[in-house]
This record gives C-alpha cells, sequence and structure tokens, in this order.
C-alpha cells in the first residue's frame, strides 16, 4: 500500500509539543509565527466577569430561586452535560448557521476535551481508524497517539476529498480495520488555511454518511472570514447524522475560559437511539473525566452571550478587522520579497494561519537557524504531518501580531530564504 | 482463586451514575443521604470572584508588567501543568502536612483529571492493574472502565492493607500482570468514612517501595476531622517516592472551581529521571485533554489563597462545624432509632460519610422502596463494591444535610428498617 495508516510515534509530537513551547522563550527577540494564539488586545476580561451575575440572575428567573440560592446552586456540582446549552445551541444557530439545540449540546471544559471524548467514544476497537488530512492539527495527534487510536493520512487536497475518504475506507477495510471518523477544519484548517469548497463539502457528506464514517467538524475559526461568502458549515449541510460539530469559546473570546462544545446529529445514520446512546456515553466518559465544565467557566460565557443578545458578531468584529489586516500585511509583504521567486503562498479567506511553501526543505535545523540568525520562528509544516511529509512547507500564524512585526518577520524570513537559496545554488 | 481482578462492567456502573443523579431529582420529597456534596450555604462564590484582582496584582508584580498587560496574559493560553502551582503547593505543606514543592505539583481541571491522568499514564500495557479498597470511590472504576484498566479489589480493612497489597501483587504476577499502582484515601474515606491507621499508612508504604507500586493518595476530606489527632499523609510519610498526592479545592472551596492537582514524589521509588518522566507524561496527556487549567479558576483560587494567607483553614472552620454537628446529628439519630437492634454503624471522625450495616441486603430494590414510600435515600454500599458484595450495607452522607433534616431521615429510614424486618421475620 502507498498510504498506509500512521501512528506518530511520542517523540515527533513531543518535539512538537516542547518545540511550540519553548521556542519562542529561548529566541525572546525573535519574532514569532509560531503559535496561532488569539489576539490578546481584544480581550476584555474583567468585563466578562463582570458579566456572571447577568447570568446568576438569569439563571435565578428561569429557577424560581433567589439570587443568594442561584448563586450557592452555580458553585455546586453540576449538569455533566452543561447549564448553558440553551444559548449555545442558539448562538451557534445564529452565528455559525448550525442547527443545534440544547439537549444535543455537550458543553466541555475547552473543544479539546469535547475532541477526546468523541474520539474515545468512536474508537474502542483495535480496527478503529480516525481520517485526517495531512497535514493536520495536533491536537488530533495527540489524543490518537495517547489513546492508542491509529490516524490514517488523507491529501490535504479539496476536491477530491470524498474520493479519498472512499479509498482509505476501502483500504482500511481490506485490512480488517474501520475507518470510524473524519476529522476536518473546513473552514481557514488549521495548519494551511485552507478552506473546503461547497461541492467538496456535499461530495464527502455523501461518502461518509454512505460508508457510516462520522465527520468530526472543527470550527474554531469560522467566525473570522476577511473575504467572499460564508459556507455553510458540514452540521447545516448535513441531513442523513453524519456530523458531530465541535465548538470553542477560546477564540471568539479567549482561551481562558475553557469552554467548548459538541454538538451531536439528531440521528446517527438516521438511528436516533445510536445519537442518543452516544450522547450518554460522551456523559459518562466526561464525568470521569472533568465532572463537569466549571459552572464558573459557564456562567462567564452565557452572561456575554445573554449581554450580547445570543451573538459574538459584535465581539469580534474589532479583532476580526485586526485578522484581515494582519493577513494583508503578511500577504503584502511576501509579494514584496518573494516575487519573482519560486517561493509560493496563499492568501487564506479567513483564521489564523497562511501557507508558504520553498523551493528547499524547511524542519528543525532550519527553524532554529532562522530563531537564532535571523531573529523569526515559522513553523515547519512537516510538524503537522502524519508520516514526516510536507517537508519544503512552513505555516505562518499571523494572529497573535501586528502588521508592522509581521513586515519586519518576513523581512527577516526572506534573508533567511535568500541567504540559504544563495548557498544552495 | 478466590479474589480475581475485575473489571466492573458498563451496566452497573452507569446504573450507579444514573441513580445518583436522577434518584433525588425522582422522588423530590425524600431526604436524600445519596450525594456527598459540600454543604452550599458555606459557599462565597461572589468573594471568591472578587479575589480574581488580588490574584492579578500578585502577578502583575511577579511578571513586572502592568495590571492591563497581566489581564490579557491572564485570559490567553497557559502553561499546561498549572499558574498557581506556588500558592497550591505552600497551602498543601501548611494545611495538610504534604511535602510538595512547586515544581512537582499538576494543576488540574478538578480532582478527576488528575486521577485520570495518573491511572492513563502508570497503567499503559494490558497487564497492568490498579488495586483498590472494596468498596471504593467510584471515579476510580469509571476511570478504570472507560480505560480498560483492570481493578483488583482488596478487602476494605485497615491493618491488614500491607499484607493484602503482598498479597495481590504476587497473584497478580503469577498471572504475568503487574500491580502498578494503589488507589486510597486514607482520611475518612468514600464510601465507608474509615481512617487508615498509622501503622497501617507505614506498612503500606513499605510494602508498596518493595514492589514498586504507586500509592494514588485522593485526600479530599483531610481539613475536615472532627475528633482526635490528625494522622500525616501517606504523601509526609513517603521518603522512598511512593505516593503521588492529590488534592481538591471542591470540599475546602466549592465544586464550580474545577481545580485540582497532582503532586509527584522527588523521585519513583529512588529514581528522579523517572519521576520528572512521569511528570512530563502528565503535563502532555492533559495538554490533549484539557490543554490548561482555565487560568480565571486557578487566579480565584490562587486569590482566595493570598486573601487568606496561604491557609484555608479559617475558611473551612464554620463548614467544619457543620459536618461535625451533622454527623454527632446522625450518630444520635441512629443510636435513638436502632440502639438495641442488630443494626450497626461507624462513627467517622471526619469527612462526608458514614456506613450503616443491616441484617438484610439493601439494593436497588430497597432503595427505591425506601425513597418512594418512606422519603429517605440510603446509598446502597453495593454500589461502591468493585464485585457486588456489601449487599448489607449502606453509605449515608452527611455533608449536605441539616442536623433536622437528618434526624427526620433517619426516622424515616428506621421505618423502613423495622418494617422490611417485621417482614423478614
Amino acid at each position: 500500500m502507498s498510504k498506509s495508516s500512521v501512528t506518530t510515534t511520542a517523540p515527533s509530537r513531543l518535539a512538537v509539543m516542547n518545540f511550540l513551547n519553548e521556542v519562542a522563550d529561548d529566541y525572546p527577540n525573535a519574532i514569532s509565527f509560531a503559535s496561532g494564539r488569539p489576539a490578546e488586545n481584544f480581550f476584555e476580561l474583567d468585563d466578562w466577569l463582570g458579566a456572571i451575575p447577568r447570568f446568576q440572575r438569569h439563571l435565578t428567573a428561569r429557577r424560581g430561586a433567589d439570587l443568594e440560592d442561584t448563586g450557592r446552586w452555580l458553585a455546586q456540582y453540576g449538569r455533566t452535560n452543561g447549564l448553558i446549552n440553551d444559548l449555545v445551541a442558539a448562538q451557534l444557530q445564529v452565528d455559525e448557521g448550525v442547527p443545534a439545540t440544547p439537549e444535543r449540546v455537550v458543553v466541555t471544559a475547552g473543544c479539546q476535551e469535547a475532541l477526546a471524548l468523541c474520539m474515545h467514544a468512536l474508537c474502542k476497537r483495535p480496527g478503529d481508524v480516525v481520517l485526517a488530512r495531512c497535514p493536520t492539527y495536533i491536537g488530533v495527534t495527540g489524543v490518537a497517539d495517547l489513546a492508542g487510536i491509529s490516524l490514517h493520512a488523507l491529501d490535504e487536497g479539496g476536491d477530491e476529498l470524498a474520493a479519498q475518504v472512499r479509498h482509505a475506507a476501502q483500504a482500511l477495510a481490506a485490512q480488517g480495520r474501520r475507518a470510524r471518523a473524519l476529522y476536518l477544519i473546513p473552514e481557514f484548517d488549521n495548519p494551511t488555511g485552507s478552506v473546503l469548497p461547497r461541492a467538496a463539502r456535499e461530495a464527502v457528506l455523501a461518502a461518509c454518511a454512505e460508508l457510516g464514517i462520522v465527520i468530526l467538524e472543527d470550527n474554531p475559526y469560522g467566525m473570522f472570514r476577511f473575504d467572499g461568502e460564508r459556507e455553510p458549515p458540514l452540521a447545516a449541510l448535513d441531513d442523513r447524522g453524519v456530523v458531530i460539530y465541535l465548538g470553542t469559546y477560546s477564540k471568539t473570546l479567549c482561551p481562558a475560559v475553557r469552554v467548548g462544545c459538541a454538538v451531536l446529529p439528531p440521528t446517527l445514520f438516521g438511528d436516533a437511539a445510536a445519537s442518543a446512546a452516544l450522547l450518554a456515553e460522551l456523559g459518562e466518559r466526561k464525568s470521569f473525566l472533568t465532572v463537569n465544565t466549571s459552572q464558573i467557566n459557564q456562567a462567564l460565557v452565557g452572561g456575554v452571550l445573554l449581554a450580547e443578545q445570543g451573538s459574538l458578531a459584535r465581539l469580534v468584529a474589532a479583532p476580526l478587522t485586526h485578522y484581515r489586516r494582519n493577513r494583508d500585511a503578511l500577504v503584502d509583504a511576501l509579494a514584496l520579497h518573494f516575487r519573482g521567486t519560486p517561493v509560493r503562498w496563499n492568501r487564506p479567506a479567513g483564521g489564523f494561519f497562511l501557507t508558504v511553501d520553498l523551493p528547499f526543505a524547511f524542519e528543525r535545523r532550519e527553524v532554529l537557524r532562522c530563531a537564532g540568525e535571523y531573529r523569526v520562528i515559522p513553523m515547519p509544516m512537516t510538524f503537522f504531518s502524519l508520516g514526516g511529509g510536507h517537508r519544503r512547507r512552513v505555516r505562518l500564524a499571523f494572529s497573535n501580531q501586528t502588521p508592522e512585526s509581521i513586515a519586519a518577520g518576513v523581512e527577516r524570513f526572506a534573508s533567511f530564504v535568500h541567504d540559504h537559496m544563495e548557498v544552495a545554488s
């Protein structure tokens, strides 16, 4: 087989984690494009903490109790699947076009918990495999490695994704294994920045419905579109019970809230009982991992959603403008320094990440040289690869930057690239 | 073998979970001794939220930044192993006598996450087994079942615990399996309320050191001692690198903070590198489950610890008095109604739970009859059993009650017991 399933080895995953965590600290004078953290100058933590009493009043009315009693109730253990499911479902409907209903929402301690719960619940047998485009988000690789779940790499491409899914499912079945889930970030993918075209969404939904493969649709960046019209999320196109939608408030509010969610479809491939059983299993698994998502954090998110009349569109307007300006600055700087060279890049229509293709391999050694000698840190794409490929690509995160730092960083990166190519030629 | 390893089956675990979650709702007029929730009339959520700015000022000084910058930093992603490790370590030293140091602390999303991370990291091979006294806390059973980790039941007893551990380790080794960890709540055990005597602590430490078995010492109730002198925690007696200490702020503050911790020993059985590797692995596993514990929640706990000069002794004084009064009310009511009968009970020196031994089996059917006809809900001990034993025992949680509700509840329970014995005789 040309494309076998790979479970990345612990050292490479650890290397990436350590790299992500340490490289910026090790080179404090470098401009880092490594980490896709949200821009922190838009965090309004004091305001958001101030929204907790608003939620408390709302809850008091809902419970028919007094405010003090509700405060004590809020501080107690809570329902495993969440307290603000109605507000979350409503926001997902309005802001993301996801047809969520409260009883199908599990509120989680960040989206990563939702992803881990789903992967654990869906892949219980040794031959159960998760399909993922390659390169992919490291959170998937990490869960798979730690739980001993095999990943099967799909080429990153868009239009032929459904064909790849069919081919992979067949190849796995021939080995007595099962493709159980497909992990996807259709909007502004991490790490590539790409958007899955509408036709490809329809095709991959049809393929997965036919093959009984659950799509884990992760959508952290959907509210950060710079150009063009929003594509409907897979969850909105799904009328066959294929898609579990994963959401997060880490990017629209801030990471410290640690509130995310999974939204299950009304049926699993037409079977309502199967969806209900999966929902119950996610709750059970959560009850033995984090018990319930902090009701303080849920009250904060709930209070903000109440204050914002159910939509985060107003709150993300300023960071969206910031991210668009950064994307523009990055594309402009790349054009300035690399036009007429073999270097290529994409122009992401949203999100936090851009991909640059280089005419030479850029891996650990190159990034350390960049950081040390040129004071700029691009992220080798091979770090996100499932099998060590994508050696000539880098990911540039432009979210937690300024146009000025981007211009300076690309200039430094261009110096490295030109020097490197000169030596090589 | 008379005592084989058991992995409890999913239905029984689910039954317990559902029972715990639903029975009080299903019988709203019943007095419930089922759930060991902390007493909520001592929760001061508004005050504790008000401690966040205090921590923010503290952090600002530590970082040498301005307050606003620190607020944004706090709202961002954080260090996987925690932000308030120094304050947690200091509090554990002062309040619990645990020789913790900040760099050996992992701050977790509640103690349950700490327990799950440790069990996952310690039991990676199919033959790896966790020893637990029977009956035991359902959080252990749940993690084991969901991760496919085998549990081996030890008799509940105290003084002969070390001998049981040796015997179990031998029996497992004969099967080609390995006893990897021993789960213990030495102070005011859940579900039994018992305290492990000092000599038994020393003996079990020696046995585990010799056999290479990590002790997971869970101590949620240590600060709630009613009578007598505190026994040192196993972590304080451990000079051989045997004990991982698990802590929580759910009982001393409130469950909604969802902040707990694991404290690793300086060495694992004398091997400092092994302890460091385990610490790194816990962090890695955490990074793919909850990323990091919410810095908002950590700031709340940190702010309270700063406000209280590092100790929670003052804060727990009032709930401690409340719990002691409830224990007294419970013991008095039991004596009033059951003196001269075959019913027996213990007098726990602290914690949230008391055990009653009945002269007949008390299981699902009996508790439903109690709840429906007698409007009182005791918890069948067999729900906490690893192999279905302890059928003639119940657990009475007295934490979230009043002396009046306890007196009324025991009176109702006594009616049931007398009626039941009359029918049986």
